[in-house]
C-alpha cells in the first residue's frame, strides 16, 4: 500500500503546490493505476516509444497528476522537480496529460470521451499489426492497451460509439478500467444516469467485471488477468470512492478542488503517511525498479525477435521499418471528374505502397469513395484495411487518431457538414501534432437536392481556424494528388481533404511544389496585371471563365488558386506579396469566407444556408456563375478605380 | 393496405419526379408511419400548431418523401403539386423535412442523431408543463411524442446520450419506432454493429417491444398501445424490409437512388398498384379523414377545457398565455465579477418571471453558474427547471432544441471549449431559425491550469460563422445582462453567449441599448480621434487601460465594444461608419479572430493553441497585456503615419 500511498500524496502535494487540480479521482483510483502499472503494463523507462508496449491512455485526464507521480516512480523522465512545477508555464507536467510533451504520454487526454475512442485505434492497429507480421515464432505484435476512465467518459456519446464498434469488431485486447465512484462534478451519478453497467456493455460484447472493493489488490489484478484472456474487449468496473482517505471522501467537492494544507494533513493521518510534501522513500522507489527490470528484460527479448525476422521474412521486416517515399498519382491533364473520385483513385494507389494505410467511411463509401485497401478490418479478417465505422462520426475522428498514435497512416472518411460531428476529436490531432487525414466529400452548397441539413457553410471556416490544422481544398485531380502526398508525408499536422461531389476539370499547372506554396497562379493574366480572383476548390474553374470573359472586356486578371490557407501562411511575405499584388482582387467561395478578409476587402461568399434543389440550380441561384463573378469583379475593379482617380 | 401503397407510390413519384431521393426506407417504413398517423398521433391539419398535439420526429429525414406523402393524405398544406416539386428550388418539399417551410413538420431533421435527442426535449416539456399546469379535471396537456428512425440514427453518439438520459428521467410518453431493416448504405448491418437490441434498450431503462413483420399492422397498432401505457420510455423494434415490393428488396443498392421507370414499374406490380404516378384515389382520401376529424373534435374539447380553466385558475392561464416583458437585470456601475456570475444571478432572476425558462449544465453546474429554478427536473419532480444533463454536451443541445421546439425557453450550459461537441445541434437551432440559448463559460486562454485541452482557440470564429447564429461575448456584468435579455427576447435566432470565468470591472456605459447595436462606443476618445481599438469579452477592459495609456503618450483613441459581430452586422452603413472611421485600427482578441480583418487589417489574435499555467500568466505569455497593446497599437499608429506622408 505504500507506493499507492506515495501516488496519492505526489499527486496532493503537486495540486496543493499549483493550487490547481483534481484530488478526488487520485485519492480514489490510485490504487488501479498502481496494480496496473506494478503488475502489468508491459512499458521501459529506458525505451518509451517501445513499438510492442503495452498501450494506457487515463481517460480521465484531469488525473493528471496521478499519472505524472506513477511515470516518475516508474523512471519516465519526470523529476520530483518537475512535479513540483505541476500546472506551472513551461512544465513538463501540465494541467492534462500531452503526447509527445511528457514522457510516457501515450495520448493527450481531458476532453471526456477522446481517451476510449483513441484506445479503440490503438487496439485495432495492434489487432491490424499482429495479423499482418507475427509468424510462427515470431510473436512480434502482442500488446494491449489499456485504459482508466471516469462515469463522465462513458457517458459521452462518442465513448458509446467507439464501444459498440470495438464489440463489434472484437477488439479483445483492449481493456478499460472504469473508476466506478458515483460521484461527478455536480454530485451523486444518480442526478444524471441509472444504468444496469454490467447489461448494458454485455449487449454490446464486451466482457464485464465487477471489482467490488477498488483498494482490493487482489481482485484488481484477478479481473486484469481475465480480461487479459477474454476474447472481448473487456470492462472492468471498480468501485472507488472518490477523495479516499480525506474528510470529503465520497463528496462531489473534492472532485476539483485542491485539497490545501489542512485537509492534506488529515489525509495524511488517515493514511498513516509519514512523508513530507513530494518525499519519497527509496523503499517505494524501490518497489516500482520492477517496472523497468521486466520492461528491459521484453524490450532486448523483442528486439532480438526483431533480428532474427529480419533474416526470415527480409521483405516483411523491410515493411515494418522503411521510410517510405509517398508517390504523387498522376492524372491526366484533361481528367473531369470529382474530387471524391480521384480521391478514390489516389487511395487505392496510395495504399499498394503504403502498408500501413488504413481507414474508411461512417457508412459513406459509396458517397464519399474513401476506402481502404484489403478488405474489410473485421475480427476475423484483422489484415483488412477498409474499416467500417458506421454511423459514428465522431468515434471514427477518434479511432483515426488512436491509429495514427501507433504509428499507422489514419485516414476517416464523410460528408463534409458532417465534419461537424467530428470536430472535438479533430481539434485533437491538430493538439497533439498527429498526422490524422480526414477526408470530406460533397462541400459546398452543389450538393444540391439534399439541401441545407447536408450543405457546408460555415465549415471551412471553423476547420480552417483550428491551430495546426492543413485544410486543403484542391480545384482539380493533381491537386488532389498533391494534397494526399502532403497528407501522407506529414509528420506533425493534421490535414482535412474537401472534396467535391461535382467534376472538375483537371489543369495541368496544378503541380506538387506549387500547391506545397499553399497558393499558386493557376492561369496567369495576359499582360498587364488589372487584379485577381482568388478561389479554391470548385470556385477555381469558375474564376478561370471570369477571367475569360474580363479578358474579351479588356480587364486582364490573374486567376490565383489557394487550396490551403494554412500552407499559404508558412510562405515568406516576397512569396505571398508576389502572389496578391496590390490591386483590385476579389476571393470567391461558396461558404463564410471570414478568411479572406486577411487578403482582400472583396469577398464573394455566402452567409446563409443553402437551399434544396439541383446542384447547378443552387449554385446558380447563389450567384456563383460566370456572369456574377464577372459582374461582382467589375464593381471592385470600378471602386478601385474612383479611389485612385 | 391501400392507403400505405398509397405513401409507397407517391413517395417513389416525387424521387422518381425528382431523380434524387431515397426509396428504401419508403417503401420499408410507409406501414409504420401509416399506423402511427391513421391511428394514434392527436394531430389536426386545422390547427397543425395545437399545443397538446403529439409531436412526431422524422428523426431518418432522409425519409422526407414519405413524411410529405402522409402530411398530403393526411390534409396538411401539401399538395399534390408540391409534391411534384420534391427537391426543387423554393418548393415546400425540400430534401429533408424543415421546420415552419413545412406545414406538419414538428422538427427539421436529417444530420442523423439530432431527432431522437430533439424528441426528448419534446417530452420534457410535455412532462413539465403537464406537472405544473393540469388540475384535476383539467388534463390540459398529454400529448406523446414519437419517433421514427433508422439503424443510422440509434448508432450516433447523441442519441446514445439522450437514450441514457431519457431513461434516467422517466420520458414515459416518448416512443421511438426503430425502422430495423438491416441494411445501411454501405451495406448489410453486420458491417458495422452487432448488439443485443432489447438489451441494450432494457439496461438504460427503456421498454422494447418488437415487432417481427412490419407488415403486421396488428402488431404495430398493439406494440403502441403497450407503449403508450409503458411507465418508461419505449423503442418498439419494427423488422422491416428496406426497398419492400422492388426487385432491390433487402439490399443497400435501394437506399439512396431513385428507382426510375423500370423499377417502379416492377414495386407497381408487386404492390398491385393501378393508379398513375401522383395519382391517389378518394377512397384513399376518404380513409385518412379520419385523423382530421378525430384531431378536430380533441381540439374543440382542448379549447373548451382551456377555457373553463382560464375560470378555475386564471393565475396560471395567464402565466401559459401571457406575452412575458422580458427584464434587463440590473447591475451597480462598480461591480467586479465573472460574467459567468453575473449570468448566474441574471438566470435566477429571469426564473421569477419566465415560467419556461428551463435548461442546466453537462455536469458543470458548479463552475458555469447555469442552473434552472425550482429544483430538479426529475421523473419524480417534473416541476423542477433544472436539467441535470450529464456529461452529455450533445444531447444537451439537441434536448434543448426540442424544449424550444416546444415553446419553452432553453439554455445548456458548459465550458465554451466543448462547445465543438455540441455545435451540430447548434447548427440545428440556426437553420430551425429557434431561439435556444447555449451558454458558455471558460472562453479563452484565461482558463489557466486546465491547458489547452480545455483553452477555447477557434471556437469564437467557428460559431460566429454559422448563418443566424447570435455570438455575444459580453465584457462585463451590464452586457452580460442585455445579452440575456436579447437572447430571451429573440424569436428565430439562437444565441451563445460567451462568458468569462476571471473578473471583469463593469462598465455604465453599456446600456442595453448599445449593445443591441452590437458594437459601440465604450470608452469614447478625449478629443481627437487618432485610432481605434476595437475588441470583446476580457478585452475590453484590457483595450480601455491601453487606451489610458496610449494617451499619455498623446495618442488619442476610441475603444470600441464588439459584444456581437451579428447584431453590429445588421446595422446600417452610417452607424457602421460612425463607430470604425478609418483610423488606424487594432483590433484585439484572445482568439483566432480571422472575422475581424473584415474591418481592419490589423488584428492582434491567438493562432496557437493555449498553455497550461495560471490564468493570468498564459494572458500576459501571450502578450495580452497593456503595455504590449500600447506597443502594438503604436506600431500600426505609425505604419500608417507613414503611408500617409
Amino acid at each position: 500500500m505504500k507506493a499507492i500511498n506515495a501516488i496519492r500524496m505526489l499527486g496532493m502535494s503537486q495540486i496543493n503546490e499549483a493550487n490547481s487540480g483534481h484530488p478526488g479521482v487520485v485519492l480514489g483510483a490510485a490504487p488501479i493505476i498502481h496494480e496496473l502499472f506494478k503488475n502489468h503494463l508491459r512499458i521501459t523507462p529506458s525505451h518509451s516509444d517501445w513499438c510492442n508496449r503495452d498501450r494506457f491512455v487515463l481517460a480521465c485526464g484531469h488525473a493528471s497528476s496521478m499519472l505524472y507521480a506513477t511515470l516518475h516512480l516508474a523512471g519516465f523522465k519526470i523529476t520530483i522537480d518537475d512535479l513540483k512545477k505541476f500546472r506551472k508555464w513551461g512544465s513538463l507536467t501540465p494541467g492534462h496529460p500531452e503526447y509527445k510533451h511528457t514522457d510516457g504520454v501515450d495520448a493527450t487526454s481531458g476532453p471526456l470521451g477522446q481517451g476510449i475512442a483513441m484506445a479503440v485505434g490503438m487496439a485495432i492497429s495492434e489487432k491490424f499489426i499482429a495479423a499482418r507480421y507475427n509468424k510462427e515464432n515470431y510473436q512480434l505484435f502482442d500488446h494491449y492497451t489499456y485504459v482508466i476512465c471516469g462515469d463522465g467518459d462513458l457517458q459521452e456519446g462518442v465513448t458509446q460509439e467507439a464501444i459498440s464498434f470495438a464489440g463489434h469488431n472484437g477488439l479483445e485486447k483492449l481493456i478499460v478500467l472504469y473508476d466506478s465512484n458515483d460521484i461527478q462534478l455536480d454530485g451523486d451519478i444518480s442526478l444524471a444516469q441509472s444504468e444496469l453497467t454490467k447489461l448494458k456493455y454485455q449487449s454490446m460484447n464486451w466482457d464485464y467485471q465487477l471489482v467490488e472493493d477498488g483498494n482490493d489488490l487482489t481482485a484488481l489484478n484477478n479481473a486484469i488477468n481475465n480480461a487479459k484472456k477474454s476474447v472481448k474487449p473487456s470492462i472492468i468496473e471498480v468501485k472507488t470512492v472518490i477523495g479516499y482517505g480525506s474528510e470529503l471522501a465520497g463528496k462531489a467537492d473534492c472532485h476539483g478542488a485542491p485539497m490545501g494544507e489542512e485537509k492534506t494533513k488529515f489525509i495524511k493521518e488517515t493514511l498513516a503517511w509519514d512523508l513530507d510534501d513530494f518525499e519519497v522513500s527509496d523503499e517505494i522507489y524501490e518497489e516500482y525498479k520492477v517496472i523497468k527490470e521486466k520492461g528491459d528484460i521484453l524490450y532486448e527479448e523483442g528486439l532480438a525477435l526483431f533480428k532474427s525476422y529480419k533474416k526470415d521474412y527480409p521483405e516483411l521486416f523491410l515493411e515494418l521499418t522503411e521510410e517510405i517515399e509517398v508517390p504523387l498519382v498522376e492524372f491526366a491533364n484533361d481528367v473531369d471528374e470529382a474530387t471524391r473520385v480521384s480521391n478514390g483513385k489516389i487511395i487505392a494507389e496510395l495504399s499498394k505502397k503504403i502498408p500501413f494505410l488504413i481507414g474508411g467511411s461512417a457508412d459513406l463509401t459509396k458517397s464519399t469513395k474513401v476506402k481502404g485497401a484489403d478488405g474489410d478490418f473485421t475480427a476475423s479478417t484483422p489484415t483488412g484495411r477498409n474499416i467500417n465505422f458506421g454511423v459514428r462520426e465522431h468515434a471514427m475522428a477518434a479511432i483515426a487518431n488512436g491509429l495514427t498514435l501507433s504509428n499507422m497512416k489514419a485516414f476517416t472518411g464523410g460528408f463534409f457538414v458532417f465534419s461537424d460531428y467530428m470536430k472535438p476529436a479533430m481539434r485533437m490531432a491538430s493538439l497533439m501534432k498527429i498526422p490524422t487525414t480526414f477526408v470530406f466529400t460533397h462541400d459546398s452548397i452543389a450538393v444540391g437536392e439534399d439541401g441545407p441539413t447536408h450543405q457546408p457553410i460555415e465549415q471551412l471556416t471553423g476547420l480552417r481556424a483550428i491551430p495546426n490544422m492543413n485544410v486543403i481544398r484542391p480545384a482539380n485531380a493533381n491537386e488532389t494528388a498533391s494534397a494526399w502526398k502532403i497528407a501522407v508525408d506529414s509528420k506533425t499536422t493534421p490535414t482535412c481533404l474537401v472534396l467535391t461531389r461535382q467534376n472538375l476539370l483537371n489543369n495541368e499547372n496544378s503541380t506538387y511544389e506549387k500547391v506545397l506554396k499553399g497558393a499558386y497562379v493557376i492561369s496567369p493574366e495576359k499582360e498587364e496585371l488589372h487584379g485577381i480572383l482568388l478561389a479554391c476548390g470548385s470556385e477555381v474553374n469558375l474564376a478561370i471563365s471570369a477571367q475569360e470573359k474580363l479578358l474579351n472586356e479588356n480587364i486582364d486578371v490573374r486567376v490565383v488558386s489557394i487550396p490551403s490557407i494554412y500552407m499559404f501562411e508558412q510562405q515568406s511575405e516576397e512569396y505571398k506579396q508576389s502572389l496578391l499584388a496590390d490591386v483590385p482582387t476579389l476571393a470567391i467561395e461558396m461558404a463564410t469566407a471570414y478568411e479572406y478578409y486577411k487578403y482582400t476587402k472583396d469577398v464573394m461568399n455566402i452567409t446563409t444556408f443553402g437551399a434544396s434543389a439541383p446542384g447547378g440550380v443552387v449554385v446558380y441561384k447563389y450567384g456563383f456563375h460566370t456572369d456574377n463573378v464577372v459582374e461582382k469583379f467589375k464593381i471592385v475593379y470600378e471602386k478601385r478605380s474612383k479611389t485612385t482617380d
